[in-house]
């Protein structure tokens, strides 16, 4: 049976709260009801991923999602996965409370996820109206664009959420770490560029799975960056081939990303942005901190899949 | 242009929020501030019955609501209008955030409003597994799922929500009105079933639109009570000709109600209802909640529209 169990993701978010409480612990091992805390707390992530996830499924038409058929797509479902999804979020905040009411911090847990919870609405409103079905308009696509649906709809709860959530249960006040919430979007969205380029350079035998971004339309770093340096020629290739099914539109994007090189600019703004994302975390007073934030880096830094 | 304004709907459930304050402050006048809190709580719950009935009417592929196209189906929106539900949803902790950040009760009204949130979805749920399209079954429409799905689909967020807030700004402790709370859903669904009695016998020109629950295969109270006085024939012309739209069947449906005295089941039900409400309401030791819930009752005692 295919069904959205957070099982069959990767859990990196969730789990991302437990290893970056143990790393702000800073080597006093954690008690077993504070680990299982952390866990609670990881499992909201995935949960609120998975009400995301079911909802955008519906909204972009989606056919699979984890290799499966999305939640919806099954019969006995249909559009009831609307309000699965809003079960899911409800969820939560019931397990919030039922943990965590009472302890110094839950006001600012269940503020936290409110703001990360709109922070992401917001994101998915600002990529339905730039990129759905209806008017199709590549023209809307610009750098500044990709950068705030990013931002919005990916980068605060895949790279904020976790620290922020791990940051609270080790007794911090999110007001302390603005700069580490900086730093962390700046991340989550170096994480989706990655994601984007990798999806069209990326070797599908180590990927597991074949990119689709240019038939499916999307508003990718790479058509972005490629739009910024075409001449007109070389534009209207670009839109008069882009988001088409025919392998050969497809041939002729990726020939026209490779003759402006934009594999060379990916690896440029790879070094780059490693560089600044060291220096700020270095520029980071408390070294538990700094580990945590090295630590997310480095797991995506040069990833292949 | 039709568009989902809360301002199109009656916003009962918001002014009770204004009224019921002011019944609690007993005699002296709220100040202007505690007047404004006071409306902006309101709005979070028409805001919250937006984002419900937005959600609603995808879900039950609904074609109008407030007399105007639903939001989802206006051209521009389509399934978009899932995400703007959410918006909705949101923006009501953003502007609890703004106004009751650093207030005594501020994390007992996330939890209030998280716990009716959670209550309504899961009516939703109830509603959605016993009347969905895909099974129709007649015989899971029981006075017992009819009650729980009445109760926690409508009467928490119409009846308690608003009481419920206004006794938090008064000062108030949830917890100490737990028989309020019993009051209010009892009376929430004394209103729905109102609602559905007058759906088939209320005066279209009184009500202002025509009932059409009968053609719509609705879980009505009159359906369930009629299902538990029928003997085998008139259970055949009941399942028979329920759900369907010639107006033959509804005719035959309505001869059916009628042969089983429904009318008068009503009568005797909102007569002992109303002595029991009474007799609770007068059982509450606080004399200005005793007004807040009386005021509830003789707005819906008897009602014809």
């Amino acid at each position: 049976m295919a069904w959205i169990c957070p099982c069959t993701g990767k859990l990196n978010r969730g789990l991302a709260v437990v290893e970056s409480y143990k790393l702000l612990k800073a080597g006093s091992e954690p008690s077993e009801e504070e680990e299982f805390l952390a866990c609670i707390l990881g499992w909201g992530i995935e949960w609120l991923q998975a009400y995301f996830l079911i909802l955008d499924d519906i909204m972009d038409n989606s056919q699979t999602r984890r290799g499966k058929p999305c939640w919806y797509r099954l019969p006995k479902v249909g559009l009831i996965a609307i309000n699965d999804g809003l079960v899911l979020r409800s969820q939560i905040s019931r397990i919030f409370k039922r943990y965590f009411h009472g302890k110094p911090y839950y006001v600012d847990l269940l503020d936290l996820f409110n703001e990360v919870d709109f922070k992401t609405t917001s994101g998915e409103l600002l990529d339905q109206i730039t990129t759905s079905e209806g008017q199709k308009d590549l023209s809307k696509y610009t750098v500044d664009v990709y950068r705030r649906i990013v931002e919005y709809k990916t980068a605060y709860y895949s790279f904020y959420l976790p620290v922020g959530c791990a940051l609270l249960l080790s007794g911090g006040s999110l007001d302390d770490y603005v700069q580490v919430k900086h730093i962390l979007v700046e991340m989550g969205i170096y994480f989706q560029i990655q994601d984007d380029y990798l999806d069209c350079f990326g070797d599908p035998e180590v990927m597991g799975k074949i990119g689709t971004d240019i038939e499916d339309f999307k508003c990718s770093w790479l058509f972005v960056q490629a739009l910024v340096r075409v001449d007109e020629r070389q534009k209207d290739i670009l839109f008069e081939n882009y988001g088409k099914s025919d392998p050969a539109c497809v041939a002729k994007v990726k020939a026209l990303y490779k003759e402006l090189n934009l594999e060379a600019v990916f690896s440029e703004y790879e070094r780059e942005i490693y560089e600044k994302l060291i220096s700020d975390i270095e520029a980071q007073p408390n070294e538990a901190v700094q580990a945590v934030l090295k630590s997310f880096l480095h797991k995506i830094y040069r990833r292949m899949k």
